[in-house]
Order: structure tokens, then C-alpha cells, then sequence
């Protein structure tokens, strides 16, 4: 009931946030459509959980929806609305914000797990005791031998792991390549979503915020 | 999960309904007012639930955040609202629909214990099984003798309850007088509602139509 009330208060909000008619009635169907892409990848996240098999595809996609698109790509469209900018704009910011969004969920798997819990405020260890389903950790099966899979399907997921069984699967998951694949994987979607810039349409000093905000996003320890 | 879809969508409806972007501008308070009020009668209901105790006066506070406000006053607001009314039409209409969106509850109260299933759509019994806090059940607590009390205490919110079980706690309520005290209560409410619309400021036909809207809301069988 909190979260619903936090729902309307945030549409509130946004409603008393002093702009013109003209600009909150450009921003509504975004904002409105970027609700009901955030509710379908918290609807596929627990689906995913529910299957009890892990897929990089599906992980994937659960990521778009969940936290990619409105990490990234719908706020640059909010902007877009308020500065009146063509379809060709709204595009470019579409090429740019989904694979960028992506690569910021991946390093949010990263740092879930390998992150400094004094820097990143998450204790340490949580996102593999809820047994977390995440790109990485789908990778890491994908990519484990048969002994590594046994290890990891004993202990992620089990609430009372201790911290020698963390490090252990921080191990595991190390071992089987998996963070440099991630690691690769948030190069190539930063590479591709910079390279959306460069087809026109972007001002210089446009362009300069935007790289900064991929590195920004990307190269984070929080 | 899907009542927060829902919940988005029904604003998403809002805003494709065909308002114009003034008339959509002049309802979003009114929403989100609306909205923030339905979220406290539900936390309400809840808070009382967990209490344990009956009281009239906590529970006619539930029906009016809970739904009366919604199913009466509001609407009246959002026509307001879309018809550009002064502050004066708008009071009259909160004077008009506080009291009768109470009435309404109360009649629903009464139609959830003793309804014909068949024409309210509702298994009879549910209500009384559910253990469901009205101000009808908090009326038949304080008006019972101790017999009566007890009894009342054995069987209300047993989600086991046979029909003759719920035979023998309607009987109970009628024999209480609670019955003969909402119908009088649902009369006064209508009253207050309806001398609202005797302080000017409603053209004939408007009355005429208020005064219909009222006898519907309290008089239906469904």
C-alpha cells in the first residue's frame, strides 16, 4: 500500500513540478509508457523466477524493461517532449539510451556482488543469498564446467550462506569467465550506444554531455 | 503487480479520454487528490482490521476515505472541475456528496449481508465469513446484549460457516435493531445530502438530476 501510495505521490509529483500545461501535457505519454514497461519487467523478472532456469536472452530482456529503459532512454525522452525535438532526436536518444541502460544494469550486477559494500551501500553477499537472477549470473552458468554448476546451484539462492560461501561463489563466478565476459559485454553495448551519436542530429556540447554521462553510468563503483 | 498496471492504465485512460489539454490540467488535482484519499481509506480499513475492536465512528471514517469520497464527491469534482464551477458549487457538491457517498457505503453494507446473490452478484455469507468490518457489524456490537455478543463473537470472520450459520448471524443483527438503525441512518445521510442542493446555486435541472443520482445511490438493490 506504501508503494501505491508512492506511486500517486510520485504522479503528484510530477503533476505540482512547476511545468507549464503545455510541457506536462507533452511529458504524460511518456512518462505513462515508461510505467507500463517498468511493471513488465518487474511482471518477466518474477516470471523468470518462477522458471527456476536461467537464459542470458531472458535476463537480458528482463533488464531492458526493468531498469534499462527508464534508467536511460525514457528520461532523455522526457527532455526530448520538453525541448519540442523531432522524431529524428527521439530516435538517436532510443539508439543511444537502450543499449547504454543495459550497460548500466550489467555493472549493477557486477557491483551487486563484487561491489565495495562501503562505497555501494548494499551489504555484501545479499544479491547472491536472494539467489538474484541477473545477466551475470546467467552467464556464469552458461559458461561454468559440470563442477562449477553443482557449486553454484548448492549455494546461490540459500539465505544463510556465510561469508567464506560468498567468497567462494565470488570465486566460482570469477572463475568461469563470467565478469570479463560482462565486463566485455558493457564495452560493446557503451561502444554501440556512443556510436548512435554520431549519425547527426546531436550538437557538439550535446554529444560531450551524453559521452560523459555513458562513461558516468558505466565506469561507476556506486 | 496488476493492480499497479491497473493502476497505470486508468491514469493512461485519463489521458487519452478525449479531454482537451485544459480540461485534462483542470482534473489532474482532483485525481490525484481522489486517489491519495482512496490510499488512506485502504490503509484505514487495514489499521482497523488489525485493531479487533468495533467502532461506529472509526468505521463510518473507513466508508467515507474508503469509498465514499470516490463513488460521490469526486466525480462531482471532476465535472466541476470540466465545467469551470466556483468554489461555492464546488462545497455544495462536497456537502451533497459526503453525506450520500456515506449513505451508499451503508447501503452496500447492508446488501453484502442481506442481498439477493442473485441480483447483487455477491455470495451471500461472504461478508459475515471474511469477518468484513462495516459500520453495520460495528452498530450490531454495540446494540447487542451479551448473549447476543457472544454469539456474534463465535461466529463472525469464521470463513467456515455454514448457511445456517449465517442464517442464525443475520438473524442476530436484525434482532439487535442494527438493521432498522443503517436504514435510518441511510435516511438521515440522504436527508443531509439533499438539503445541500437547497442552498442555490444548482439550476433546476441539476438539482433534478442530484436528487435522482440520490435515490439511486441509496434505494438500489445492487
Amino acid at each position: 500500500m506504501i508503494g501505491d501510495l508512492a506511486l500517486i505521490w510520485s504522479a503528484q509529483m510530477l503533476h505540482n513540478s512547476g511545468l507549464t500545461n503545455e510541457e506536462l501535457i507533452s511529458v504524460l505519454p511518456v512518462y505513462d509508457e515508461m510505467r507500463v514497461e517498468l511493471m513488465a519487467g518487474q511482471y518477466l523478472d518474477v516470471y523468470e523466477q518462477s522458471l527456476g532456469t536461467q537464459s542470458i536472452e531472458r535476463s537480458l530482456k528482463v533488464a531492458r524493461f526493468k531498469s534499462g529503459k527508464y534508467t536511460i532512454e525514457r528520461p532523455l525522452h522526457f527532455g526530448a517532449a520538453l525541448g519540442k525535438a523531432d522524431a529524428g532526436l527521439v530516435s538517436i536518444y532510443t539508439n543511444f539510451g537502450i543499449p547504454l541502460g543495459e550497460a548500466f544494469q550489467l555493472r549493477d550486477d557486477l557491483l551487486g556482488i563484487f561491489g565495495d559494500p562501503t562505497e555501494t551501500g548494499k551489504p555484501s553477499g545479499d544479491d547472491l543469498r536472494e539467489g538474484k537472477r541477473t545477466v551475470l549470473m546467467a552467464v556464469a552458468m552458461d559458461k561454468s564446467n559440470k563442477t562449477q554448476l553443482e557449486e553454484i546451484k548448492k549455494l546461490f539462492g540459500d539465505p544463510n550462506l556465510t561469508s567464506a560461501q560468498v567468497q567462494r561463489l565470488q570465486e566460482i563466478i570469477i572463475e568461469t569467465g563470467a565478469v570479463s565476459h560482462i565486463e566485455s559485454m558493457i564495452e560493446e553495448f557503451t561502444s554501440t550506444s556512443l556510436s548512435a551519436l554520431n549519425h547527426g542530429g546531436i550538437s557538439p556540447v550535446g554529444k560531450g554531455l551524453l559521452t560523459e554521462l555513458a562513461i558516468l553510468a558505466t565506469s561507476r563503483k556506486i
